[in-house]
Parts: structure tokens; C-alpha cells; sequence
């Protein structure tokens, strides 16, 4: 159910907000492989190097971080959110993956990054593949 | 196998580089949900703004992006592919989320954004959450 994994999403911004290391493991999936990009950086991959990061980030204080407008895109046992991440007066977009692990919704990949600009449309897209 | 979610990727930015619109059309799924992120912009939802928006860009000319070090997530009849994108001297990074439909992989979900610095590390995780 949709609701099952947005609650899912939204126990891994609460978990963040937190600063709570053993919720934010337990919203991590345990078998499926797991991956992460971090706003601006390379990707992480493997579930240790994942957990560290967010530790890292956690340990030197989370920022105050609300995930707005969620939504839903499901595809069987896996789920992924979109979703926006407002923080610090920023505005970033995320994609939160999701699969059904062991009775519950976990998560596998977060992949954010900030907006620059609204809703692409035929005028701007021209050019440039995106803002660059 | 993974070879096979490697060239569906592959295919993807193919027709992007060669802007095959045919080709980009039969890339994408038919009837699992789709979405889109590209880079620095809101979310697109629903295949019609999706298709729409990759005509729009290829019609203004799709810069000469290559795909480099593409890795396969295997969640089941879904999997996700993490790499970069070089375009134009700079470096991307993307999530490219696949479901097997029909037989075939198709796309669901592209995710890119740019990416500002290398591999994060405990020290420079440290404060911002990311680049900001």
C-alpha cells in the first residue's frame, strides 16, 4: 500500500531529524544492495559506506529537513518516492527507492539534489541538458 | 542479467546522443508508472511530460553525454543503475531506474543531477548536508 511506503520515506526524514542512528539503520534494507548520492557528491555503494555517511552527517547535526509533496511510484515489491526536501531555505528534489523486504518497507537508494530552477518547460529545455 | 539492464542503459544514452526520438520512445515503459529528473529541476511525472520533455531537449540538440561507469542495483524484475554522465567537461551523476516489462528492460525513472565534489569522507561531510 501507498501509505505503507510513504511512511516508510517519511520515518527516513524523521530518522534524520532525529539524529538517530539506530532508527536510520533500521530503515535501511538488510539483503537488497543499497546506494546512495549525497547532494552534489559521487555515489556511495554497499551499505556500510551508506551508513557511515549518514553517521557522519548525523555525528556534526542534521539540518532541520522536511520532505515535501511525496510521491508514490510503484512497481511491485519495489517502490520508489519522489519528493521534494526543503532545508535551510533551499529547495532540493529526491528519489527514494524502496523495496519489500522481509515484511516492511526499506529502503535501498536516496539520490537528492538541489533545484535551480522550477518545472522544466519546452522553451527553457532548449539548449543545455539541463542548467549547466 | 545484468549485461542485459547494462545495455538498456546504454541504449538509453544512445538515442539521447544520436536524438532518435523512435528509439528514446521505445526505451521507456509502457505501462509501469514513469518519471523524471533532470538536472537541477523539478520532477516530471506521468510518460507524457516525460516524452515530452526528452523531445524538447533533443529537437535543441543533445550535448555529446557519455555514460561512464555505469553499476547494476538488482532488486528482482527491477533494478537501478548508477553512473555518470560526461558531458561538456563536466560530470553528472544519475540513477536510472529499469523495470522488465514485456520480456525487455525499460526505463522508469532518470535521475541526474551534477556533481560539485568527489567522494565524500567523514571530514567534509562534517555541517552542510552536502554541497549547499
Amino acid at each position: 500500500m501507498d501509505s505503507e511506503i510513504l511512511a516508510a520515506n517519511e520515518a527516513f526524514y524523521d530518522a534524520f531529524r532525529r539524529e538517530d542512528a539506530a532508527a536510520m539503520d533500521e530503515i535501511w534494507a538488510r539483503r537488497a544492495p543499497v546506494a546512495c548520492v549525497h547532494p552534489g557528491w559521487d555515489a556511495l555503494l554497499g551499505r556500510g559506506r551508506v551508513m557511515a555517511s549518514w553517521l557522519a552527517i548525523m555525528e556534526n547535526g542534521a539540518p532541520p529537513i522536511r520532505c515535501v509533496a511525496p510521491r508514490v511510484q510503484r512497481l511491485g515489491e519495489v517502490a520508489f518516492v519522489i519528493c521534494e526536501e526543503h532545508v535551510d531555505g533551499g529547495r532540493l528534489i529526491a528519489t527514494n527507492v524502496f523495496v519489500h523486504e522481509d515484511g516492511r518497507w526499506r529502503m535501498v537508494h536516496h539520490h537528492a539534489g538541489q533545484i535551480f530552477r522550477g518545472e522544466p518547460d519546452t522553451e527553457s529545455l532548449a539548449g543545455p541538458h539541463g542548467p549547466n
